[in-house]
Protein backbone atom coordinates (compact mmCIF):
# COMPACT_ATOMS: atom_id res chain seq x y z
CA UNK A 1 0.00 0.00 0.00
CA UNK A 2 1.50 3.48 -1.20
CA UNK A 3 2.45 5.68 2.09
CA UNK A 4 3.74 8.81 1.00
CA UNK A 5 4.55 12.45 2.17
CA UNK A 6 4.54 15.68 -0.45
CA UNK A 7 5.34 18.59 0.45
CA UNK A 8 5.52 22.22 -0.92
CA UNK A 9 8.51 23.08 0.88
CA UNK A 10 11.25 21.35 3.19
CA UNK A 11 10.50 24.67 6.08
CA UNK A 12 8.52 27.47 5.65
CA UNK A 13 9.17 30.91 7.20
CA UNK A 14 12.50 30.37 7.19
CA UNK A 15 12.37 27.83 9.74
CA UNK A 16 14.78 25.19 9.96
CA UNK A 17 14.99 22.40 7.60
CA UNK A 18 12.40 19.97 8.04
CA UNK A 19 11.55 21.28 11.08
CA UNK A 20 7.34 21.93 10.83
CA UNK A 21 7.56 18.46 8.95
CA UNK A 22 9.37 16.49 11.99
CA UNK A 23 6.18 15.13 14.02
CA UNK A 24 4.68 13.85 11.41
CA UNK A 25 7.70 12.37 9.50
CA UNK A 26 8.05 10.56 12.97
CA UNK A 27 4.60 8.39 12.27
CA UNK A 28 5.64 8.70 8.73
CA UNK A 29 8.89 6.75 9.52
CA UNK A 30 8.36 4.66 12.61
CA UNK A 31 9.48 1.44 11.03
CA UNK A 32 12.50 2.99 9.62
CA UNK A 33 16.02 2.98 11.54
CA UNK A 34 17.74 4.46 8.71
CA UNK A 35 16.04 6.73 5.37
CA UNK A 36 17.98 6.41 2.41
CA UNK A 37 18.20 10.51 0.82
CA UNK A 38 18.30 11.43 -2.80
CA UNK A 39 20.41 13.81 -3.47
CA UNK A 40 20.65 14.69 -6.84
CA UNK A 41 18.13 17.95 -7.05
CA UNK A 42 21.52 19.98 -5.11
CA UNK A 43 19.41 22.98 -4.25
CA UNK A 44 21.85 25.93 -5.14
CA UNK A 45 24.33 23.60 -7.44
CA UNK A 46 25.67 22.25 -3.64
CA UNK A 47 27.73 18.43 -3.81
CA UNK A 48 25.52 15.35 -3.23
CA UNK A 49 27.29 15.30 0.28
CA UNK A 50 26.56 18.25 1.57
CA UNK A 51 23.66 17.99 0.76
CA UNK A 52 23.34 14.27 2.48
CA UNK A 53 24.96 15.78 5.46
CA UNK A 54 21.80 18.60 5.80
CA UNK A 55 19.58 16.03 5.43
CA UNK A 56 21.19 13.40 8.17
CA UNK A 57 21.11 16.50 10.88
CA UNK A 58 17.72 17.44 10.76
CA UNK A 59 16.68 13.16 10.66
CA UNK A 60 19.07 13.23 14.12
CA UNK A 61 16.82 15.06 15.64
CA UNK A 62 13.97 11.84 15.66
CA UNK A 63 16.86 9.58 15.78
CA UNK A 64 16.87 8.10 12.37
CA UNK A 65 20.19 7.47 10.14
CA UNK A 66 20.49 8.82 6.62
CA UNK A 67 22.75 7.46 4.01
CA UNK A 68 22.69 8.78 0.20
CA UNK A 69 21.73 6.96 -2.63
CA UNK A 70 24.97 8.45 -4.28
CA UNK A 71 27.15 6.05 -1.62
CA UNK A 72 25.82 3.21 -3.44
CA UNK A 73 27.80 1.35 -6.23
CA UNK A 74 23.89 0.18 -7.82
CA UNK A 75 21.66 3.08 -6.87
CA UNK A 76 18.49 0.52 -8.03
CA UNK A 77 19.65 -1.87 -5.61
CA UNK A 78 19.51 0.73 -2.75
CA UNK A 79 16.04 1.47 -3.28
CA UNK A 80 14.76 -1.98 -3.59
CA UNK A 81 16.41 -2.52 -0.31
CA UNK A 82 15.69 1.26 1.56
CA UNK A 83 13.67 1.05 4.64
CA UNK A 84 12.32 4.56 3.68
CA UNK A 85 12.82 7.32 0.89
CA UNK A 86 13.40 11.18 0.91
CA UNK A 87 14.10 12.69 -2.22
CA UNK A 88 15.17 16.54 -1.61
CA UNK A 89 14.49 20.08 -3.25
CA UNK A 90 16.58 22.21 -5.36
CA UNK A 91 16.39 21.40 -9.29
CA UNK A 92 13.49 19.29 -10.82
CA UNK A 93 15.58 19.36 -14.03
CA UNK A 94 18.85 18.15 -12.56
CA UNK A 95 17.00 15.72 -10.37
CA UNK A 96 14.62 14.04 -13.40
CA UNK A 97 18.11 14.08 -15.24
CA UNK A 98 19.69 12.38 -12.85
CA UNK A 99 17.34 9.95 -12.12
CA UNK A 100 16.82 8.62 -15.90
CA UNK A 101 20.70 9.15 -16.57
CA UNK A 102 21.25 6.27 -13.22
CA UNK A 103 18.13 4.38 -14.73
CA UNK A 104 16.08 4.29 -11.55
CA UNK A 105 12.97 6.39 -12.35
CA UNK A 106 10.91 2.90 -13.03
CA UNK A 107 12.12 1.10 -10.05
CA UNK A 108 11.41 4.11 -7.39
CA UNK A 109 8.43 4.49 -8.52
CA UNK A 110 7.65 0.68 -7.97
CA UNK A 111 9.49 0.49 -4.65
CA UNK A 112 7.25 3.36 -3.53
CA UNK A 113 4.06 2.13 -5.08
CA UNK A 114 4.59 -1.27 -3.15
CA UNK A 115 4.90 0.47 0.27
CA UNK A 116 8.33 1.85 0.85
CA UNK A 117 7.32 5.13 3.00
CA UNK A 118 8.58 8.31 0.78
CA UNK A 119 8.69 11.87 1.92
CA UNK A 120 9.43 14.47 -1.23
CA UNK A 121 9.88 18.20 -0.52
CA UNK A 122 9.44 20.94 -3.61
CA UNK A 123 11.36 18.88 -6.28
CA UNK A 124 11.00 15.64 -4.46
CA UNK A 125 7.53 16.27 -4.79
CA UNK A 126 7.16 17.51 -8.16
CA UNK A 127 8.38 13.85 -9.12
CA UNK A 128 5.28 12.41 -7.39
CA UNK A 129 2.65 13.89 -10.46
CA UNK A 130 2.85 12.56 -13.76
CA UNK A 131 5.05 15.16 -15.12
CA UNK A 132 7.71 17.53 -14.54
CA UNK A 133 5.95 20.33 -16.74
CA UNK A 134 4.47 22.36 -13.68
CA UNK A 135 7.39 22.87 -11.91
CA UNK A 136 8.76 26.06 -11.20
CA UNK A 137 12.51 25.59 -11.84
CA UNK A 138 14.57 26.73 -14.52
CA UNK A 139 15.59 24.46 -17.46
CA UNK A 140 19.05 24.31 -16.49
CA UNK A 141 19.98 20.34 -17.70
CA UNK A 142 18.16 18.90 -20.71
CA UNK A 143 16.01 15.98 -19.09
CA UNK A 144 15.96 13.01 -21.56
CA UNK A 145 11.94 13.21 -21.12
CA UNK A 146 9.69 15.47 -18.43
CA UNK A 147 7.55 12.23 -17.46
CA UNK A 148 8.10 11.22 -13.75
CA UNK A 149 6.89 8.70 -11.33
CA UNK A 150 3.15 8.99 -11.39
CA UNK A 151 2.31 8.07 -7.54
CA UNK A 152 -0.79 10.14 -8.16
CA UNK A 153 -2.34 10.92 -10.97
CA UNK A 154 -2.18 14.44 -11.29
CA UNK A 155 0.88 16.96 -11.26
CA UNK A 156 1.84 19.29 -8.39
CA UNK A 157 2.95 23.18 -8.08
CA UNK A 158 5.08 23.51 -5.18
CA UNK A 159 5.65 26.66 -3.76
CA UNK A 160 2.15 27.76 -5.09
CA UNK A 161 1.79 31.51 -4.57
CA UNK A 162 -0.99 33.51 -5.54
CA UNK A 163 -0.92 36.50 -7.81
CA UNK A 164 0.36 39.87 -6.40
CA UNK A 165 -2.38 42.35 -7.01
CA UNK A 166 -0.19 45.49 -6.51
CA UNK A 167 2.48 44.30 -8.93
CA UNK A 168 3.18 46.06 -11.93
CA UNK A 169 5.64 43.24 -13.10
CA UNK A 170 4.45 41.96 -16.68
CA UNK A 171 6.09 38.41 -16.42
CA UNK A 172 3.64 35.72 -15.88
CA UNK A 173 2.08 34.88 -12.41
CA UNK A 174 1.66 31.26 -11.37
CA UNK A 175 -1.81 30.73 -12.60
CA UNK A 176 -1.50 32.09 -15.68
CA UNK A 177 1.40 29.41 -16.22
CA UNK A 178 -0.65 26.89 -15.06
CA UNK A 179 -3.29 28.00 -17.47
CA UNK A 180 -1.03 28.20 -20.24
CA UNK A 181 -0.01 24.46 -18.91
CA UNK A 182 -3.76 23.57 -19.61
CA UNK A 183 -3.75 25.24 -23.22
CA UNK A 184 -1.85 21.76 -24.27
CA UNK A 185 -2.32 19.57 -21.29
CA UNK A 186 -5.35 17.62 -19.37
CA UNK A 187 -3.90 16.51 -16.60
CA UNK A 188 -5.16 18.30 -13.08
CA UNK A 189 -2.50 20.57 -11.38
CA UNK A 190 -2.30 21.31 -7.62
CA UNK A 191 -1.42 24.15 -6.61
CA UNK A 192 0.24 23.33 -2.93
CA UNK A 193 1.20 26.50 -0.64
CA UNK A 194 4.27 26.26 1.22
CA UNK A 195 3.40 24.49 4.55
CA UNK A 196 0.54 22.19 2.40
CA UNK A 197 1.67 18.73 2.35
CA UNK A 198 -0.54 15.54 1.08
CA UNK A 199 -0.56 12.76 2.85
CA UNK A 200 -1.29 9.34 0.65
CA UNK A 201 -2.50 5.90 2.27
CA UNK A 202 -3.12 3.50 -0.35
CA UNK A 203 -5.39 5.57 -2.98
CA UNK A 204 -6.40 7.91 -0.34
CA UNK A 205 -5.06 10.91 -0.60
CA UNK A 206 -5.54 14.14 1.85
CA UNK A 207 -4.39 17.69 2.24
CA UNK A 208 -2.73 18.41 5.81
CA UNK A 209 -1.28 21.73 7.10
CA UNK A 210 -2.92 25.12 7.78
CA UNK A 211 -3.51 26.55 4.63
CA UNK A 212 -6.17 25.48 1.18
CA UNK A 213 -4.82 23.98 -2.17
CA UNK A 214 -5.69 25.89 -5.58
CA UNK A 215 -7.08 23.03 -8.07
CA UNK A 216 -6.84 23.65 -11.38
CA UNK A 217 -8.57 21.45 -14.21
CA UNK A 218 -8.69 22.18 -17.97
CA UNK A 219 -11.60 24.72 -19.15
CA UNK A 220 -12.52 25.61 -15.61
CA UNK A 221 -12.00 27.77 -12.85
CA UNK A 222 -9.45 27.01 -10.53
CA UNK A 223 -11.10 26.26 -6.91
CA UNK A 224 -9.79 26.05 -3.40
CA UNK A 225 -10.00 23.03 -1.52
CA UNK A 226 -9.69 23.07 2.57
CA UNK A 227 -7.20 21.01 4.50
CA UNK A 228 -8.10 17.45 5.67
CA UNK A 229 -10.30 17.14 2.32
CA UNK A 230 -10.09 14.02 0.75
CA UNK A 231 -8.53 14.50 -2.60
CA UNK A 232 -9.03 11.15 -4.36
CA UNK A 233 -12.04 12.57 -6.70
CA UNK A 234 -8.96 14.61 -9.02
CA UNK A 235 -7.95 12.61 -11.85
CA UNK B 1 25.08 43.15 -40.45
CA UNK B 2 22.74 42.18 -37.22
CA UNK B 3 20.19 45.05 -36.61
CA UNK B 4 17.62 43.60 -33.19
CA UNK B 5 16.17 44.33 -30.67
CA UNK B 6 16.06 42.32 -27.42
CA UNK B 7 13.59 43.72 -24.96
CA UNK B 8 12.46 42.80 -21.67
CA UNK B 9 8.94 42.97 -21.69
CA UNK B 10 6.55 43.94 -24.41
CA UNK B 11 4.97 46.50 -22.48
CA UNK B 12 5.39 47.74 -18.54
CA UNK B 13 3.55 49.39 -16.14
CA UNK B 14 -0.04 47.99 -17.38
CA UNK B 15 0.67 49.98 -20.88
CA UNK B 16 -0.76 48.95 -23.92
CA UNK B 17 1.17 46.22 -26.11
CA UNK B 18 4.39 47.74 -27.11
CA UNK B 19 3.63 51.28 -26.77
CA UNK B 20 6.78 52.09 -24.69
CA UNK B 21 9.07 50.59 -27.72
CA UNK B 22 7.05 52.16 -30.64
CA UNK B 23 9.51 55.51 -30.77
CA UNK B 24 12.38 53.04 -31.56
CA UNK B 25 10.70 50.65 -33.32
CA UNK B 26 9.93 53.50 -36.21
CA UNK B 27 13.23 54.01 -36.62
CA UNK B 28 14.25 50.26 -35.92
CA UNK B 29 11.68 48.78 -38.87
CA UNK B 30 12.35 52.08 -41.29
CA UNK B 31 12.61 50.21 -44.26
CA UNK B 32 9.62 47.82 -43.74
CA UNK B 33 6.30 48.20 -44.89
CA UNK B 34 5.56 44.91 -43.54
CA UNK B 35 6.60 43.25 -40.39
CA UNK B 36 6.68 39.22 -40.11
CA UNK B 37 5.19 38.40 -36.95
CA UNK B 38 6.33 35.12 -35.74
CA UNK B 39 3.38 34.27 -33.23
CA UNK B 40 4.40 30.59 -31.89
CA UNK B 41 4.74 31.72 -28.38
CA UNK B 42 1.06 32.18 -27.71
CA UNK B 43 0.63 33.72 -24.52
CA UNK B 44 -2.20 32.37 -22.25
CA UNK B 45 -2.43 29.66 -25.61
CA UNK B 46 -4.25 32.20 -27.72
CA UNK B 47 -4.54 31.00 -31.22
CA UNK B 48 -1.81 32.37 -33.22
CA UNK B 49 -4.54 34.36 -35.71
CA UNK B 50 -5.52 36.81 -32.29
CA UNK B 51 -1.80 36.98 -31.36
CA UNK B 52 -1.12 38.61 -34.64
CA UNK B 53 -4.09 40.72 -34.46
CA UNK B 54 -2.92 42.06 -31.08
CA UNK B 55 0.30 42.83 -32.72
CA UNK B 56 -1.08 44.37 -36.13
CA UNK B 57 -2.72 46.84 -33.95
CA UNK B 58 0.26 47.71 -32.48
CA UNK B 59 2.17 48.14 -35.46
CA UNK B 60 -0.66 49.60 -36.81
CA UNK B 61 0.29 53.08 -34.56
CA UNK B 62 3.48 53.23 -36.68
CA UNK B 63 1.71 52.75 -40.08
CA UNK B 64 3.42 48.84 -40.41
CA UNK B 65 1.50 46.15 -41.82
CA UNK B 66 1.89 42.48 -40.18
CA UNK B 67 1.47 38.86 -41.27
CA UNK B 68 1.70 36.20 -38.98
CA UNK B 69 4.26 33.56 -40.40
CA UNK B 70 1.78 31.08 -39.62
CA UNK B 71 -0.67 32.12 -42.46
CA UNK B 72 2.42 30.94 -45.30
CA UNK B 73 2.63 27.46 -46.23
CA UNK B 74 6.47 27.67 -46.26
CA UNK B 75 7.49 29.35 -43.13
CA UNK B 76 11.10 29.10 -43.92
CA UNK B 77 10.67 30.96 -47.33
CA UNK B 78 8.57 33.17 -45.43
CA UNK B 79 11.38 34.55 -43.45
CA UNK B 80 13.99 34.38 -46.09
CA UNK B 81 11.52 36.80 -47.99
CA UNK B 82 10.84 38.90 -44.73
CA UNK B 83 11.53 42.75 -44.44
CA UNK B 84 11.44 42.75 -40.80
CA UNK B 85 10.86 39.85 -38.20
CA UNK B 86 8.94 39.91 -34.35
CA UNK B 87 8.78 37.64 -32.15
CA UNK B 88 6.68 38.09 -29.81
CA UNK B 89 6.41 37.06 -25.60
CA UNK B 90 4.33 33.72 -24.61
CA UNK B 91 5.75 30.61 -23.53
CA UNK B 92 9.54 29.99 -24.57
CA UNK B 93 8.68 26.49 -24.35
CA UNK B 94 6.48 26.42 -26.65
CA UNK B 95 7.93 28.35 -28.98
CA UNK B 96 11.07 26.87 -28.92
CA UNK B 97 9.25 23.66 -29.87
CA UNK B 98 7.37 25.16 -32.68
CA UNK B 99 10.42 26.61 -34.47
CA UNK B 100 11.99 23.16 -34.33
CA UNK B 101 9.04 21.46 -35.15
CA UNK B 102 8.68 23.80 -38.70
CA UNK B 103 12.27 23.30 -39.14
CA UNK B 104 13.12 27.07 -38.93
CA UNK B 105 15.79 27.75 -36.69
CA UNK B 106 18.70 27.26 -38.49
CA UNK B 107 16.72 29.81 -40.97
CA UNK B 108 15.83 32.29 -38.68
CA UNK B 109 19.19 32.65 -37.12
CA UNK B 110 20.98 33.15 -40.48
CA UNK B 111 18.30 35.60 -42.08
CA UNK B 112 18.92 37.97 -38.45
CA UNK B 113 22.45 37.59 -38.92
CA UNK B 114 22.56 38.51 -42.53
CA UNK B 115 21.06 41.76 -41.58
CA UNK B 116 16.96 41.72 -41.53
CA UNK B 117 15.73 43.86 -38.94
CA UNK B 118 14.90 41.77 -35.70
CA UNK B 119 12.82 42.37 -32.44
CA UNK B 120 11.95 40.18 -30.01
CA UNK B 121 10.58 40.37 -26.74
CA UNK B 122 10.32 38.14 -23.48
CA UNK B 123 10.26 34.44 -25.36
CA UNK B 124 11.13 36.40 -28.39
CA UNK B 125 14.10 37.80 -26.68
CA UNK B 126 15.60 34.83 -24.80
CA UNK B 127 15.49 32.69 -28.20
CA UNK B 128 18.32 35.27 -29.36
CA UNK B 129 20.58 33.43 -26.74
CA UNK B 130 22.85 30.70 -26.81
CA UNK B 131 20.36 28.59 -25.42
CA UNK B 132 16.48 28.83 -23.70
CA UNK B 133 17.97 27.57 -20.26
CA UNK B 134 17.18 30.78 -18.17
CA UNK B 135 13.81 31.60 -19.12
CA UNK B 136 11.15 31.35 -16.47
CA UNK B 137 8.51 30.01 -18.45
CA UNK B 138 7.29 26.78 -17.59
CA UNK B 139 8.11 23.55 -18.90
CA UNK B 140 4.47 23.02 -20.59
CA UNK B 141 5.68 20.82 -23.78
CA UNK B 142 8.63 19.42 -24.24
CA UNK B 143 11.03 20.70 -26.93
CA UNK B 144 13.84 18.73 -29.31
CA UNK B 145 16.93 20.72 -27.98
CA UNK B 146 17.22 23.82 -25.65
CA UNK B 147 19.05 25.39 -27.94
CA UNK B 148 17.87 28.72 -29.30
CA UNK B 149 19.50 31.45 -32.42
CA UNK B 150 22.94 32.45 -30.91
CA UNK B 151 22.15 36.00 -32.29
CA UNK B 152 24.26 37.17 -28.98
CA UNK B 153 26.93 34.76 -27.10
CA UNK B 154 25.64 34.92 -24.02
CA UNK B 155 22.09 33.82 -22.43
CA UNK B 156 19.34 36.17 -20.84
CA UNK B 157 16.91 36.32 -18.29
CA UNK B 158 14.22 38.35 -19.63
CA UNK B 159 11.73 40.09 -16.91
CA UNK B 160 14.42 40.20 -14.34
CA UNK B 161 13.55 40.71 -10.83
CA UNK B 162 15.60 41.72 -7.77
CA UNK B 163 15.08 39.21 -4.67
CA UNK B 164 12.21 40.28 -2.47
CA UNK B 165 14.47 41.11 1.05
CA UNK B 166 10.56 41.23 2.90
CA UNK B 167 9.65 37.56 1.50
CA UNK B 168 9.29 34.51 3.67
CA UNK B 169 8.29 32.66 0.37
CA UNK B 170 11.00 29.62 0.30
CA UNK B 171 10.79 29.27 -3.38
CA UNK B 172 14.20 29.95 -5.19
CA UNK B 173 14.58 33.53 -5.97
CA UNK B 174 15.63 34.62 -9.74
CA UNK B 175 19.14 35.06 -8.55
CA UNK B 176 19.62 31.94 -6.87
CA UNK B 177 18.66 29.85 -9.89
CA UNK B 178 20.56 31.88 -11.90
CA UNK B 179 23.39 30.72 -9.74
CA UNK B 180 22.06 27.14 -10.38
CA UNK B 181 22.79 27.43 -13.87
CA UNK B 182 26.56 28.15 -13.43
CA UNK B 183 26.88 25.35 -11.39
CA UNK B 184 26.08 23.10 -14.51
CA UNK B 185 26.80 25.81 -17.44
CA UNK B 186 29.28 28.37 -18.27
CA UNK B 187 27.85 30.47 -20.26
CA UNK B 188 27.09 34.14 -19.01
CA UNK B 189 23.35 35.65 -18.04
CA UNK B 190 21.99 39.15 -18.72
CA UNK B 191 18.96 40.09 -16.25
CA UNK B 192 17.27 42.48 -17.99
CA UNK B 193 14.76 44.63 -15.64
CA UNK B 194 11.32 44.94 -17.90
CA UNK B 195 11.91 48.51 -19.51
CA UNK B 196 15.51 47.63 -20.48
CA UNK B 197 16.37 46.44 -23.96
CA UNK B 198 19.60 45.52 -26.30
CA UNK B 199 20.32 47.21 -29.46
CA UNK B 200 22.22 44.71 -31.48
CA UNK B 201 24.29 46.61 -34.54
CA UNK B 202 26.45 44.07 -36.24
CA UNK B 203 28.83 42.68 -32.89
CA UNK B 204 28.24 45.83 -30.74
CA UNK B 205 25.20 45.28 -27.71
CA UNK B 206 24.08 48.78 -26.05
CA UNK B 207 22.05 48.35 -22.94
CA UNK B 208 19.18 50.59 -23.54
CA UNK B 209 15.91 51.97 -21.31
CA UNK B 210 15.97 53.63 -17.88
CA UNK B 211 17.30 50.65 -15.81
CA UNK B 212 20.51 48.91 -15.04
CA UNK B 213 20.96 45.26 -16.51
CA UNK B 214 21.96 42.41 -13.78
CA UNK B 215 24.88 40.40 -15.34
CA UNK B 216 25.75 37.05 -14.18
CA UNK B 217 29.28 35.11 -14.88
CA UNK B 218 30.34 31.78 -13.32
CA UNK B 219 32.02 31.83 -10.02
CA UNK B 220 31.68 35.11 -9.95
CA UNK B 221 29.53 38.08 -8.06
CA UNK B 222 26.95 39.59 -10.07
CA UNK B 223 27.77 43.20 -11.67
CA UNK B 224 25.43 45.92 -12.38
CA UNK B 225 26.03 47.51 -15.63
CA UNK B 226 24.47 50.92 -16.29
CA UNK B 227 22.39 51.80 -19.35
CA UNK B 228 23.97 52.89 -22.77
CA UNK B 229 27.17 50.35 -21.89
CA UNK B 230 28.70 48.55 -24.42
CA UNK B 231 28.19 44.76 -23.70
CA UNK B 232 30.19 43.62 -26.56
CA UNK B 233 32.82 42.54 -23.50
CA UNK B 234 30.52 39.49 -22.50
CA UNK B 235 30.96 36.33 -24.24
Amino acid sequence: MKNILIASSSSINNGDFLDYLLPELEIHFKNCNTILFIPYARPGGISHEEYTTKVALAFAKINKNVTGVHEFEDAALAIKNAEGIFTGGGSTFVLVSQLYKNNIVRTLSEAVKNGTPYLGTSAGSNICGLSMQTTNDMPIVYPPSFQTLGLIPFNLNPHYLDPDLNSNHMGETRETRIKEFHAYNSVPVLGLREGSWLDVKGDKITLKGNLTARLFTQNNTPVELESGKDLSFIK
